[in-house]
């Protein structure tokens, strides 16, 4: 792929200040600068957009796209930024289309229990318009505070509730999206189940912004599950904490949530946040949560899960029922990523994903791997989908320099480890973006490898939609 | 799409011969005659292949693909023929690819909670094979005692207890797939999430087979729920019943079915079965299940349903939790189709599907037609969906010819009610095939349909892959 792209120039810039308004384009450097880059390392992967856009309506994002069309500019969707893995950042530099002004509730649709909204919307604050309806968007991104809809869409993010609840995508019955060429194309709708024609939708769906410019979403809304409540479970060892995870599965309760918190995680995030759980002698934690309609089944089944955990070697079962213990303990898991980025900001953080029953698999891999490359690896994550972050830290003793020759190293035995000998994947959630592309190619087979390529070049022909993404 | 197809020598039946072997190949017309049709009307629809043949394994499958592309012969694969939109019909001649001797189960992972079986294996088969462990497939094909999992996969199958467990499409961890080139790939795997590519497994679901064989699927399986009971509530008025059904939806319980069954399809086939409901002064009957893990919430939860449908006009609320009962009812539901097509085969079964709150205003618009074109429709099907089978009947006593020229004329009106009206699709299950194509076509935006041929010929550029189904 070597396309040749424009680069902007001052008669491009008017026309596109037509197409937006002055107030919604930004050529200042510094102000550029916050859309340089997303929530991956800076030094790594940063690059200067040519300007910036801020559309307010699908009608200036349909312009934008039929405008970059004509003239060969690459375009960068962009939500919060938030994202893990360079999605968002404009190699090619050109224009980054930030969804932020499109951030309205379209519609609430109580009778078919859906809800309509623009792609630039807070994920969080939708649900806030849903609360008093009793409903509620069950995706359950850990950014969920700063991330928009469009993003999660486009990455088609899991989060902590997906062990029950599934990721973003099982809840996408429309989309609106427009193409590179600047059309707008509905996709869906309101119904429930549909096989009129291809499901593009779902091609859309965790294509990080390379197929298409996500404007707006129909998501599928559940009722608020009436109970709700947690269990903390402490383990001496790691292994134990994950070797429970299938069987918990398998025992034929699905909870919402089943989240691993090594140690190593659990010190630094309580230490960011000035807070504290109990870790004497504890080797790693579960977080499980289990919801539902019903006060009694979900005590039963609290007590299920609380009594294997116990007969596999946990410490304790501390249960939390109300709301502020819940709160404090999914504030720990939420600010994990951001308190190891604190105290060790030069790290990879990964997000490998493999059969449930092989996740007893992993952690042995990491401490080898931790060993004979001297670096550690805290790991948390969604034990309950085999989706784990190992985040390989750098040894703060070692150069940059060795660190960049290490990365990768690890990185590719890791992967081979987890793709060739369990059967899984590179990512769960975060995406491919800039970071996997070439690993995504080393272990991809060619012929699904030459798919991909094709279903590209079928709807973005002039390769203007965020590339460098994805495929390499 | 004006592509010359290659009819088939003396010398390409050779080399297919030499790939499947003569036991695994027919051209005898007495033979071929059952895959010409599938479950649509053979007098509209079916069309003879030049051969039909029955490959053992993938690598036979890949060799055929090879020389169909060599060649340029169109494909047809074939799972049951139980379809219901001519995706089956060989509508260009040359090969059915038919899956039926690639049906064994390959694995059963019960620590990763998954089974990995060939296409060509009937969906009830699967199940029970699953039955001892504890565990299922929880697609629900009203077909399953007959339809394969390749074609489930195909047409993104939905049936009887979609409303709480999705589609099939939702199950669907790994596809095997042969393209129309003949390279094997192998999509997804064992894991729950993936974001590493774009979703090519999503785009082959539902794909009716124009895009690729499919050969292969690993499964996600559930905990068999310890316990199902059923209600039977019959309503006066068939709008009555239809109506209740969003409030049920809204109220946080999710039913595994909410099916919706007219006074006319329970008298047809209680007839067909030699079955009896009690229909005095009947209107139309809902048959709501609901399953869980706890007794006494599925209890609760059929206790809040009934009463509810009873502060809503019902009749009557009969509960049946045993085994045999629920069996009786749930045959009488799954038997409509083929008791009305016994009584009147000269029929459009139609499968609309509308936003759940919308499904009131369904009824209305059938009786209106009815009476407008003087036609029966009994009506029944998957309310909880939103998907309901309305079945255009012929008038006895008109000619064919009458037939002939009415049909097309109410599923414009219907389909245009549905679309515009309701914002509903044409087929919510039984797909597009040849039936529906012409309708797709002229109730798809074009830059949608744009996108879906520029998907279709991305990955079939050769256009051999079940050549004049959904696309037109």
């Amino acid at each position: 792929m070597s396309t040749t792209y424009t680069r902007l120039t001052k008669g491009i810039i008017e026309e596109l200040e037509k197409i937006v308004g002055a107030r919604n384009l930004i050529t200042d450097i510094e102000k550029m600068e916050h859309y340089s880059h997303d929530e991956t390392s800076v030094e790594e992967y940063a690059h200067m957009p040519e300007v910036v856009l801020t559309p307010l309506d699908v009608g200036q994002v349909a312009a934008i796209m039929r405008l970059a069309t004509k003239y060969v500019i690459p375009v960068t969707p962009r939500g919060a930024g938030s994202g893990l893995s360079g999605g968002a950042i404009p190699l090619f530099g050109g224009i980054v289309l930030s969804l932020e002004k499109m951030n309205r509730v379209l519609e609430i649709d109580e009778a078919s229990l859906t809800v309509t909204a623009e792609a630039g919307i807070v994920t969080n604050e939708l649900n806030e318009h849903l609360k008093g309806k009793g409903l509620f968007f069950a995706g359950y991104p850990m950014s969920l505070e700063t991330c928009f809809l469009g993003g999660n869409i486009a990455e088609n993010a899991g989060g902590g509730k997906a062990v029950k609840y599934g990721v973003t995508g099982r809840y996408v019955l429309g989309l609106e999206v427009v193409t590179p060429q600047g059309e707008i194309v509905e996709l869906g709708g309101k119904v429930t189940k549909d096989v009129s024609g291809y499901d593009l939708k779902q091609l859309y769906i965790g294509s990080e912004g390379t197929l298409g410019v996500i404007t707006k979403a129909t998501i599928r809304l559940l009722g608020v599950p009436n109970v709700a409540s947690d269990l903390l479970v402490p383990f001496k060892s790691a292994q134990d904490a994950i070797s429970v995870v299938p069987l918990i599965m398998k025992g034929g309760i699905v909870p919402t949530s089943i989240e691993f918190m090594d140690r190593s995680s659990i010190e630094m995030t309580c230490s960011y946040l000035n807070e504290s759980l109990p870790l004497d002698g504890v080797g790693a934690m579960l977080l499980i949560e289990i919801d539902g309609s019903d006060e009694q089944q979900v005590e039963r089944e609290l007590i299920a899960v609380g009594d294997l955990c116990i007969q596999r070697g946990a410490m304790e079962v501390y249960i939390a029922e109300d709301a502020s213990n819940r709160e404090r303990i999914w504030s720990v898991r939420r600010n994990i990523a951001e308190a190891i980025k604190v105290y060790s900001p030069v790290q990879s953080l990964e997000d490998v994903v493999v059969p449930i029953g092989t996740i007893p698999r992993v952690l042995p891999e990491l401490k080898r791997l931790s060993e004979k490359y001297d670096v550690t690896i805290p790991c948390y994550g969604h034990a309950g989908d085999g989706n784990l972050h190992a985040t390989i830290v750098k040894n703060p003793e070692s150069s940059m320099e060795t660190w960049q020759d290490l990365e990768p190293k690890i990185l590719t035995e890791l992967y081979a480890f987890v793709v060739g000998k369990l059967g899984g994947k590179i990512s769960g959630e975060h995406g491919i973006g800039l970071k996997r592309r070439v690993y995504l190619k080393n272990l991809t087979p060619p012929a699904e490898y030459r798919l991909f390529e094709a279903v590209k070049k079928a709807l973005d022909p002039a390769a203007i939609m965020n590339p460098g993404k994805i495929l390499w």
